[in-house]
């Protein structure tokens, strides 16, 4: 079962993380939510991540940095959801900046976070 | 790395199970789910398991089954979504009913069932 489900919301994707990734997931999630954000026409990303209690620097430089940026190369905004406290804390001890990523509370903000800035454009 | 995150949009949860279930897993999962219907007044419950491959025998008794009926206990209604063909067989071959369950091919469509539900009632 290890494989991580894209779900369509409107003109969204919505991944959760709840599983340890490994170069593989990580990989394989990067090709299949670009190949989604290109079936589907999607505006934007949402990557919950309220599951994850904490955050390795594989994950944080290649999930974060790269989705968001390939993402947005496919015209679609990427947003970080309901981060934990204790992995806020390490991104930021870690020196690891969130460029080309929004960040919101939980998914409801990420939303709206999401539609006001395509809105905005 | 071992929960389930439950997620609000607007009066809907979302779950969406990626990791093989185990009895404490399932049974934490029932219990936050009914928590969350309770704390957030929610309408309805999506439990998506696009990402499982294999459904056993507890996974299917306990929560198709118990979490549909204790949700609806408290007024919400449950629907399943984006059931893989081969799971969708396997629970007709062993006689599973999915009593007090909806169940879509995916979160959108899960999410008009559910509305037009409860918009009917």
């Amino acid at each position: 079962m290890e494989r991580i489900p894209i779900l369509k919301l409107s003109h969204f994707l919505l991944v959760t993380i709840q599983v340890d990734l490994n170069d593989q997931l990580v990989g394989e999630l990067e090709t299949n939510l670009l190949h989604m954000v290109r079936k589907t026409n999607a505006q934007g990303v949402l990557i919950d991540v309220s599951g994850v209690d904490t955050l390795d620097s594989f994950m944080g430089r290649v999930m974060i940095g790269n989705i968001g940026r390939t993402c947005k190369l496919l015209g679609a905004e990427t947003a970080l959801v309901g981060m934990q406290s204790a992995v806020a804390i390490t991104l930021v001890q870690r020196g690891l900046r969130l460029r080309d990523v929004q960040t919101a509370l939980n998914v409801e903000k990420g939303l709206e976070l999401l539609k006001g800035k395509i809105a905005f454009e």
